[in-house]
Parts: C-alpha cells; structure tokens; sequence
C-alpha cells in the first residue's frame, strides 16, 4: 500500500511528508559527547554514514532540560509557553496540591502524531517509559506503547496487541539499556510488518545518568544504537534524531552528590513559607534522586521577591535566578505552572527541597543530572540532504523541536 | 640537553612539567562542531589517534568568550576577575578613555609561561596576531613572536632573530587559513631544532568567522592542523589544546547580520549620554565588524539602572543583564573595567554600539561570531591519558583555562 504524502498543518505549521517511512527518534539524555566518544572508537558506522549524507549539528533544547517538557516540544514543535507541559511534576495553585504533569489534560496543544494520522499516516509511538505514552498519543489513531508495559498493551487501548509475539521481542527491564533498544528495535519491527509508516521513538536517559561517554557500557549502548540506525536506514526511512537534553556530572571531587537544597536555604535566610518544586521529580528515581538543575520557587505571603533573588543570585553554584515575567518571555515558560522565581545551577551542581525530600542512597553510583543551561544544547541529526533553505535555517538558531520540521519538510528524497 | 623538571607555582598553583616537550594550543575559534565535522570525513587521523590514547571533553571557558580574555586565562590560569583582561577594548574611567587592552600593562597576574622559564624551561610563545604576543609574553624569558610579523622578529626582542631562515617559513597573510598553520609549523621546527621545550601555540579564528564546519576550507583547514599535530606527537609532546571560545553564525534568515546596537535601543529610549563598549573591538575587523555577543554598558548620571536593565532584560535576542556586582560574581569579570552593566545576546544574534561604530561591509561574506554564552563550551584535548584525580576533575565544572594544568600534572606520560 501506498504512503500517504498529504499536507497537514498543525501549531500553525504545515508538513508535507514524504512517501518514505518517517522516522523520528529523540535519544533521551544525549549529550553530544555521548556520540564524539563512540564514533571516536569506529562504533558508530551508520550515524556516520547518515550524517555525512545528510546533517549533523547543535540545536537548542526547550528549558528546563528536563524528558518531558522536550518530548512534548518535540511532538507539538512548540515552546512549553505554549504546550504547557514544563515538568513532571508542578504544584498547581488553584487546588492546592503538587502534582504530577505526565496526563494529556495537561497538554494545550495538539501533537504532528495524531496531525499526521488524521493525515492517513500509519503513525506509531514507540517510548521508553510508560508516563509518556499518554502525552505522546494524545488524540492520536495508531499505534503507542511503551517499552515499559509492552506486555499489556491492547489492541483497543494500544492500537497494537501481543507485542512481544508480534514484533518478537522481549518486554525489558525500565533500568537497562534494553529499555531504550527494544525501542529501536520495535520501530524497525513495524516498518518491515508495514504497521507505520511515520514514527516517534523515544528512548531513556538511564544509561547517560549512569555511565560517562567514555564508559564501556555508554559505547556499547550507542554501538547498539548505530545497528538499529542502520536497520532502519536499509528500511528507507529518512531519519530525524535529536535528544531532549544533555547530560553532565554533578557531583563533587569525592564523588558525592553536589546539592543545593533551596527550600532549606530560603528557609533558613527568610523563614517558614517557602515551597520549591523539583519539576524533574518522577516515579524512576533510581537514576537521579529527583536532583536536576532547575527548581521553581513559590514564595510565603509577604516576603521580599527581589530580596529573595538577589539572595539567591548571589549563591555559588546559582547561575540563573528569574521571576515569572522572565521566565515566561527568556525561557518560554506557562505563566500558571511556574511559581514565583526559576532557579538554575550550574554545569556540575544539582538544586533540591530539603534533604529529605530526596533519598541520595538509591542513586547507583555518582550523579550525572541535567535539567539546566549546560544540558540546553543538543545534537541534531538528520539522515538525508538539507534544502538550501533549511541549511539556512540551520545556521540560525534551530530547535530540537523543529526535528520533525527538518526531517519531513527540511530533506530532499528520491 | 635534558629537559627540566623541576616545579614552579604561579597564581597558587603548582606546575611539575614531565621530561617531554610540553605544547599547549589554543585552537582559536574551534568550535567543537568544527572537529566532530572533520573528523566524520576521517580527515583528523592524529586528533582521533590522540583523544583516544588521552582525553577529549568539553570546558567551559571564560567570559565574554573573546580571543584576548581566554589567552590571558589560558597562560595565567586564573579568571579575568584575576588577571584583568576582559577584552580587547575598554572605557578607562580613570582617563576617561577608550582604549585599547592588548598591552601587558593591564595583566594582573604572573603567567605560566614566564614562571616555566625561570623554572628551567625553553619556553617559546608563537601566536598568529600580533595583539597577543605582548600579553602572552609578559616578563618572560625566551622566544616570542607572531605570524603576522615573523619577519620583523629580533633576537634582543623575541628571542630569536631570522625567523624564516631559522625556521624555513614565510611569514604569512593574516587573513588566511596559513595565519594559523604557520604557528603550528613553527612550534614543530622550534622542537625539531631544541629551541623550545615548553610551547604555547595561539592560532587564529579567521577561518571560523569566515566557514562554517562542513564548509570544504574548513575542512582542509582542520585536516591541515591534524597534519601538524602528527609532528608534534611524533616528536614526543605532551599536547593539550583547547578553544578560547566558540563560534555561531549571527545572521538572519536571509544572510544579513542580526545586530542589536543597544547605545541606539538606549539613546531611543532614554535619552542620551550611554557609552556602549563593545570589547570585541580591535584592528582587525574584516571577520567579525566588531560585532560580538558581549557588550558593556556604562550608563549616564541620574538613569535608573534598575529601569534600564529591566527594559533590556525584555528585548528579545537579549539573554542575558548583569549589573556589575553580578557580572564580577557570576561573570568572573574585573570591577572597575566593566562599566555598570554587562549584555549578552542569543545563540544568533550580535550586540552593537550604533550602526555608525561597525563597518558591516568590511564583513566577507555572512557573520558568524562570539562573545557570549553560547560561545562558552569548548573542546579541552589531551594527548596522554589523565590521571584518576584528573579524570574526576574532568567530571566537575573544568575550564579551558586549566589546559596547561591538565597537560602538565594530569597526565601520564613515558
Ligand atoms: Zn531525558
Ligand atoms: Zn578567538
């Protein structure tokens, strides 16, 4: 059967789509090292190949660097000022309770999937972890399940039934390198069984908060990765890869954590009263202790907001301190899900609540995190020929959540 | 002759070079996109060969990410807080003038260089402007000349005389792929002819202001540099080479330059009187027009610094308003050369004074620049590997201006 090559016009931009598979990959927690070390070693024999047939370079993630908020640009191809997703986790001020971000209620804005299925795309949704599936396969016909729950999926809630017998694979354990594989390896099965032909694959970042670049495990995780490329490009997909954030180590000469626990600073300086949210706080806490570089910050009653800032401003390891006004306009944030103050850190420092709200024994090893400016830049991958006017495009300042743009509307092929 | 050994502290570190050649390289401009481009096409045989028996990473360097700065943090190992140098350019409050910074009169601290001469070394400095070499070779005993003007060089003032004869090369065009070469080339025939022992090499970054990294200029260019750091590995060296700063193109979609010239935003807006200083400022402006991602702006009697900095902070293409207590705490910058506040601008998009002040036409073809944040990671390289207590300091928060650290106590070498 043919594929469907129709325009379709979503957050005000409009795709037109190959007769190709499409085959859109966000390589969760990927550093650019990640990928200089293992070609360095010959281990990445398809991503070179693609890259010099096609393009390789840096890009601007969504803040906060965080999974969600990036897999939601890049489904929407919008900043989180507009899609509204900008954590896992926000304290919302009309009930009064912290709560978790991972439900498509949250989302304000509508997904290039389900724009693209309505299009007659086959479209399917491949993720790591199971809390995306619902943001990812808003409204959307086709096919999602997670690498997570691949057991459980339904033919009626998943658009896919027995996965494991029907793509020959073995539902894997979250915390593994198989987690993010048996993506790949899942996306490669539906192209050859003509079950999608536009595709999201998301991986996860539990191998990057666990190993640096230059880690065994880290080079054979992304020599694993290159295989299933070049899987897919013998496929004929035209391929866009990028990652939602970077990955640096935040810990101390001695290894141990290195932590700035706001709420116990504020409250110490300024009183009772004060509640910061860690918005990359998550179920899976095993890889990062709920620590990234970016904190929100609601303000008790009363207090001095720019007493409060310039404070914090003046804290080593602080980098970055914005109130909600800035916050909306520089870091493209929704004005409602934000709390009074942003905070950032620096390269190698992770902001927490207070000690307790963060148990340091479940991390495996030392803290690799992200969340803030220095996992701001990413690399972008595409596997065919830019136009003239996306080569343009590129020397300006691109996004990662323009990869589907660059990768549907961007390439010249066949 | 033995080589010597023998430690020196300098700004409170303490330097124990090993018995080899020890050659530092600042790789101006370089960009990491630059070598991970390269080095896709196999054109950077010895980096590869190099990184893989030693290190490769990323630093972050010093701001504003401009040629002068991160030499002066390079050879002194401290930040422009310590040594004073915080561009090119600055408005001396004092004598109430504009001038220029390039002269040692205006370094702080003591540099490595020198202090490895009176420890014993052969040191020999070649850097391809001129600027530079007055800065790099303060109260240093031993060779020091530039490209630009190898064959003015004299034995009672730069160590040596005869220069092209000596070292068989032609001094070469500034304004070429040659400018940076010759300092390669000449470092390999310093070694070749036990002159020098102790090298620091400083290139220049007309060909990044000028190509793109997968531009084939740029990559003959990088191939050509490879070739040369095969010599100096086959000669023994222990080399580390970092960038000063990256690069990024500052144009718009269309291939004209994307400028904000804020002492035009600030006159429009509050009246007259702001003196905007762009460091980036210097003799040589055919690549850049004097436009950077970096400005100072001292401010008239009477206006409102908190109004000014607020109206700034809006703007879009600015990222970045330190007022000075910020920008000596966060920026790492010397108090009394900064004006009152600090501007930095977005991955794509250059500060300016007024359109009078740059000379947009002396641009070659479209702008690619730095100055500001997103010039600030660049690539740190290291022949030998790293000792364990360097590679968990490569894990925190390194510095391009810890190279000479790295190369000279973090390594194993023989
Ligand atoms: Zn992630
Ligand atoms: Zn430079």
């Amino acid at each position: 059967m043919s594929i469907s090559t129709r325009s379709f016009t979503v957050n005000g931009k409009t795709y037109t789509p190959p007769a190709s598979p499409v085959v859109v990959i966000c390589l969760d927690g990927s550093a650019d090292e990640y990928l200089d070390a293992t070609m360095a070693h010959d281990r990445m024999p398809n991503l070179k190949k693609m890259t010099l047939a096609g393009y390789r370079g840096m890009v601007r993630g969504a803040l906060p660097s965080f999974t969600n908020v990036n897999n939601s640009s890049i489904v929407t191809g919008v900043t989180p000022a507009v899609h509204g997703i900008c954590g896992n986790f926000f304290y919302d001020t009309n009930r009064k309770e912290e709560v978790m971000m991972n439900s498509s209620e949250y989302l304000r804005a509508e997904t290039i999937l389900a724009a693209a299925a309505n299009a007659g795309r086959k479209v399917a949704v491949v993720t790591a972890k199971e809390k995306l599936r619902d943001i990812l396969s808003h409204k959307m016909t086709g096919i999602a399940f997670s690498a997570e729950k691949a057991n459980q999926a339904q033919e009626a809630t998943h658009g896919i039934g027995n996965v494991e017998t029907t793509l020959n694979l073995k539902t894997p354990a979250i915390y593994s390198a198989d987690a993010s594989l048996f993506v790949l390896r899942a996306g490669v099965a539906l192209i050859e069984q003509g079950l999608g032909d536009f595709l999201y694959l998301s991986l996860t970042d539990y191998m990057q908060h666990t190993y640096a670049p230059e880690d065994e495990p880290s080079l054979a995780f992304y020599e694993a990765i290159d295989h299933e490329l070049g899987r897919l490009l013998a496929l004929g997909a035209v391929i866009g890869a990028t990652a939602d954030h970077g990955m640096n180590a935040k810990q101390k000469a001695d290894g141990s954590p290195n932590v700035l626990f706001i709420e116990t600073m504020l409250t110490e300086q300024f009183g009772n009263g004060f509640r910061v949210i860690c918005p990359i706080t998550d179920p899976y806490v095993k890889h990062h202790g709920a620590l990234g570089s970016y904190v929100a910050v609601h303000l008790p009653e009363g207090v001095d907001e720019t007493a409060v800032s310039d404070w914090l401003q003046g804290q080593p390891g602080i980098t970055e301190v914005h109130n909600k006004a800035r916050a909306v306009h520089l870091l493209e944030q929704p004005e409602d899900r934000i709390g009074d103050l942003i905070v950032l850190s620096a390269r190698d420092v992770v902001v927490g609540r207070t000690p307790a709200h963060h148990d340091l024994s479940a991390l495996d090893s030392g803290l690799r995190s992200h969340g803030g400016r220095y996992e701001e830049m990413v690399p972008l991958l595409i596997s065919h020929p830019l136009t003239a006017a996306y080569r343009s495009k590129a020397l300006g300042d691109p996004r990662n959540f323009d990869v589907f743009d660059f990768t549907v509307n961007g390439t010249h092929h066949n």
